[in-house]
């Protein structure tokens, strides 16, 4: 138990202690972790404390904690669970608390690059039936790799940045020619993003088991999308700017430690995947996601169903070579699951707008109206038998200019 | 005039003044700018000619000078030119001049993110014929947009970087499944790269106009393919695994303004394009590339052929409202021309390995051996009359892991 006063399941008790980047109210931008409904000052207690931590938490993003190591990030959890915990400390650490609710929330890390995947078999098969109707849902690779691309690091935004409906060129009628305009078909994706610390050989693959490594911790991840400018311009080099205006993350970075009784096994793979991409060890992850629009809960996509795992993905990305550095982050595409009421995008919840949903105050949606408000929500088990909050990623929809 | 003896016509002439990172022998690394077969210290000089221009070169890399925007391009231009022709300041200026022979070359700047586009008519349309037999060569958006995707900023490399081979899953039979081996397609792609800097409003397109107001300069870049990955994993979602293991630069940053004598008119747009990515200007730029392998020339890449400009792909790129940030950059595409001996890959140069590329010393290439040196040139008409050098992007391949 700690000193603190933290409400029962409000989903940021010891077992979470998620690290951001915070403004308290009327102070500079600095590194926190949140307990209960204060944050913990990291620079402030660790200066404090007189402990080594402070060198790794000077700065207001979570950079040189990623690059120093997972060595790292297990004595720092372990030191603040200890400040928190520890009655003696109280008066020391006291000072260094701040309130949640009037804290102003930035970027948890200044993103490298950014890749996004598509896991989510549901997900790929309900859009493959929507984009090249008549054609086998699932391309011929899908079930042999984790298919990714790699997106615009930095369009990356944190929660609460209101999202500027883009221009683009689409084709609004399938015989005319392309004409810009705003996007008529502004989408969500509810995804769960990952971010990268510690380093490796160049050039040297991480293996799946080196996962817990190598991963630092998850977040919410909203990857906006625009339809209409997407289905134009994606054959032959993939999404770009259909995706490439705005993505939001949460603010908070749940450590991949505090995951551990979220562990489960994903679902089962058919074909077995090629030797790099087997997994003795379960690494699917229970997560609810929940995706309300105007407040209004439209889905709860699990994440327990995504197909291909966080390590497999990991192990995919760097199996050519290619670097994965501190704060490269990826994301896992589309959770959906098999039911329509766990689909994480109105892509596939409208049958692309052809089927709006009703929301209960009466509107329909089949894609985001300007004024909109979109907030996703995940939650998963705790070591100690409650559950951890990942907080919320939240935008609102700006007319385009 | 310089009071220095520049070599006539080697390219680096006081009409060029390309900027890169470079370590003298024995010495730190710090900017630079080439001048004949030396370079001039940056930081060095600028602070013995106590210049306001110390503080935006005192890093390694241009970030800053890249964030200070076109009016202290201009006035970094200007400072440099005069310490290089006043007699008087011969004294000064001296000490901080290193051979450029002796000198190591770095990455010019930290890079954001890399996107690279598919601009040139000639290579899409011989792609297409390859990659999608029996179909239109060009997909229906291709002269409609500047087509592109987001590559991996963490993988790119300076010129000498050796490359090693990738592996990747790639499907060695059509009608088999996929394995994991070193690619047995190793190719490269010719490119002019292009760096962007200053700012503009966040979610502010950046007009075609205003292309050189925010692009600081070109360099030229190769970007590594592996088409037996990349094919079996471009579809839907893109190039991946088959770019991301590394993409080569050279170390020389041509300034935008040293380009003034090589703007020629683009070929001529079928359909006109949308407003938007109209240009009452002439942004086309006539640099000839010179692809070398294993030291025989097997092409020469026109970049004067390319279908869209760098203006209109920054204009494209930002439509949405994507940020175009400091140190962002992005590639033409590979340079092909109309003619056999202009095509600047290996894909195009062989018929995707069928038709190999017979060299001098009697040996044949499909696509690239282990040992193999691939070196990249480029020169562009200088304001001078003489022609000014892009330098070279070089890479040898090194068997895969």
């Amino acid at each position: 138990m700690t000193w603190l006063a933290v409400v029962p399941d409000n989903g940021f008790g010891l077992a979470n202690l998620p690290f951001g980047s915070f403004s308290p109210a009327g102070g500079g931008r600095r590194l926190g972790v949140a307990i209960g409904d204060d944050i913990l000052d990291l620079a402030g207690v660790a200066g404090a404390a007189g402990s080594d931590l402070v060198e790794l938490v000077a700065a207001p993003v979570l950079n040189p904690l990623l690059t120093a190591g997972h060595q790292a990030w297990t004595a720092a959890r372990t030191a603040i669970r200890e400040w928190l915990t520890d009655p003696d400390a109280a008066t020391m650490v006291g000072p260094h608390l701040h309130p949640r609710s009037s804290a102003t929330m930035h970027l948890p890390f200044e993103v490298g690059d950014y890749v996004d995947f598509y896991a989510s078999e549901h997900h790929a098969a309900n859009v493959g039936r929507i984009f090249r109707p008549g054609a086998e849902p699932l391309t011929p690779n899908w079930r042999h790799m984790p298919i990714g691309y790699h997106g615009r690091a930095g369009s990356i935004v944190v929660s609460g940045t209101d999202i500027r409906r883009p221009r683009g060129q689409r084709q609004l009628h399938p015989d005319a020619g392309p004409e810009l305009g705003p996007s008529v078909k502004l989408d969500i994706e509810a995804e769960i993003g990952f971010v990268v610390g510690g380093s490796s050989q160049v050039g040297e693959p991480v293996p799946v088991q080196e996962f817990a490594h190598r991963v630092f911790g998850a977040f919410i991840l909203n990857d906006w999308s625009a339809r209409d400018i997407q289905a134009w311009e994606y054959v032959p080099l993939g999404p770009f700017l259909g995706k490439s205006f705005a993505t939001s993350i949460s603010p908070w970075v749940v450590p991949l430690e505090a995951l551990q009784a979220a562990r489960i096994s994903p679902p089962p793979r058919h074909p077995e995947p090629l030797d790099y991409l087997r997994d003795p060890d379960d690494r699917g992850l229970d997560i609810e996601l929940a995706v309300h629009l105007n407040g209004y809960c439209v889905s709860r996509p699990p994440f327990r169903e995504m197909y291909w795992t966080a390590a497999q993905q990991l192990a995919h990305l760097t199996v050519n070579g290619a670097p994965a550095r501190p704060a490269d982050i990826y994301a896992s595409g589309t959770v959906s699951g098999p039911e329509p009421d766990s689909w994480g995008s109105l892509l596939e919840l409208t049958h692309d707008g052809r089927a709006p949903v009703a929301l209960p105050d009466g509107t329909r949606r089949g894609y985001l109206a300007d004024g909109d408000v979109v907030s996703i929500s995940a939650w998963a088990p705790a070591t100690d038998g409650t559950r951890l909050s990942f907080g919320r990623v939240d935008g609102r929809i700006v007319p385009a200019r």
